[in-house]
């Protein structure tokens, strides 16, 4: 039930309608690692600089984060600084420091090397593979991509697609990763590429997953109020992940109530500013907001005799 | 179990990525009495000029439609014509030909004044309230509307909603008519103007239902592949409606069965031009598709030990 983590960390500056933060704790493998720790505590692979809080460090270890791999390096921890509108769906970014980022090569600890769970967050896709060079017998590997490598290193992350089981992508991603407007069919063509299932995210609305014939909507829980959506995608990726690691098991149910949990856990990462929701969560609140969005979408099956007297048409 | 239904019988042309179609048959009530006739055929009351095609007449008394409310009015019928661009999802109105609409007054046959279900389409909310003085005892009242109602009559609408149990809107509409961004707040203000339940429609995303503190999350079937979008919300309302009249009974499960109903005769509405769709629809196909909207959103409960092993926080 290993589970390995590849992404940034990353300290980020926010705004929303809300408010405004300055150098918090975000970054994919964060939001990840925070979430996936409710059900399988992930090995980290990740690179920051010589400023980088020590709390942030102490917290991660406090979930049980494996942290043999989070490298600390000459230079400053990557930055992100971004803003949300009012309707707070697109993230606009007004300032990106990749610092030690920049040269991150992933080099996985020999204790990493037998991991069976690989989320491999939004980085290079060369990178990406290098990282799946390290694993020697990956059982299920998941990869977070966005739309810079899409249209920057098209040919790169095709390659990466070709030896990973699951892709997670927003559906403006999907459109644009298949060149296909439709979304069904864009995952449909995304599959083809060679995951065996792909996530599609749809913010508020929810998501998608298709793998096969096989497609299953998970309504994305209703929240009254969001106050940063920073990291829901990477919650998402590790409640997913987390669980998928902790069960074991890759059947269609199993794959469902994953995707249920990934939904769960970013409907509480945006409930509050970078990971401080994550901070106070507990495994009773998970499950509750499980079984909240099953009643969401619960309904019974038709009447038998429903058409019996429907007038000849 | 006698429906009610008031609105437009329109004839429309469509331009879609996918084609153009001149004077087709549309209208809210149109696309509302084919789809509720699947479940209990309504009794229409519309308008139409000289130059309306007997065919159509034809099509929705073969339905089992109560055409004693359709009246003929020297002059053209309504036209709209629109457009919609490669996302299918926004319809540009290209033109619009009140006609014979412009003097609708709607005038119940003494026959009609004892129905119990009540669909109020898009008209003027004033009109609305009109049909409804003319309504013994309504037992069950829908209404939908639109922006220019919300923007220019709003006044007359709340009047309405004060009378009536369930709103029809889409997102966009919700946020304007409780000036609320967020859609889990903007449907609770809209209950709070009077409607016991609302149903806001996302296209493609699907709908959500609330009523009290209940919410009802309903994905709509994924398509590969719309032609066009027009009508969807209105056969949307015709299968809640229908399938509400046919089981008279407003318990929590019916209410979703019929939110679901209202989602597949919209997925069926928009493969085809038109009320095309509509004229070969099966029973069987509706009913096959709704155990698909089942299979799509069905999940598992969790797993009972599953949090056992997580770290202490």
């Amino acid at each position: 039930m290993s589970l390995l983590a590849v992404g940034s960390v990353a300290l980020d500056s926010l705004e929303t309608p809300f408010g405004r933060r300055e150098d918090v704790l975000g970054g994919s493998a964060a939001y990840f690692s925070a979430c996936a720790s409710f059900f399988q505590p992930p090995r980290l692979v990740a690179v920051v600089g010589e400023d980088f809080p020590e709390q942030h460090v102490q917290f991660l270890r406090s979930r049980g984060v494996d942290l043999a791999g989070l490298e600390r390096r000459p230079g400053k921890t990557f930055r992100w600084k971004g803003r949300y509108e009012f309707d707070l769906n697109t993230a606009h970014t007004l300032d990106t420091q990749l610092n030690v980022f920049a040269d991150f090569k992933p080099v996985l600890p020999e204790a990493f090397r037998d991991s069976e769970y690989v989320f491999l967050g939004n980085i290079d896709p060369d990178l990406q593979r290098t990282v799946l060079d390290q694993v020697r017998a990956p059982r299920f590997v998941a990869a977070d991509t966005m739309n810079y490598w899409i249209e920057t290193r098209r040919e790169s992350l095709l390659k990466t697609l070709r030896r990973i089981d699951l892709l997670f992508v927003n559906d403006a991603e999907a459109r644009e990763l298949a060149a296909e407007v439709n979304v069904v069919k864009a995952a449909r063509k995304i599959l083809s590429f060679g995951p065996r299932a792909v996530v599609v995210k749809r913010g508020e609305y929810g998501s998608l997953f298709f793998s096969g014939e096989e497609v299953f909507a998970a309504s994305a829980y209703p929240l009254q109020s969001v106050f940063d959506p920073t990291g829901a995608g990477d919650s998402f990726a590790g409640g997913f992940m987390g669980y998928l690691a902790r069960s074991r098991r890759e059947d269609r149910g199993t794959l469902r109530r994953a995707i249920v949990l990934g939904s769960v856990l970013a409907s509480f990462t945006v409930e509050q500013f970078s990971l401080e929701r994550l901070r106070t969560l507990t495994a009773e609140e998970i499950r509750a907001r499980f079984t909240e969005a099953k009643q969401l979408a619960h309904f019974d099956d038709l009447e038998l005799d429903l058409f019996e007297r429907v007038p000849a048409s």
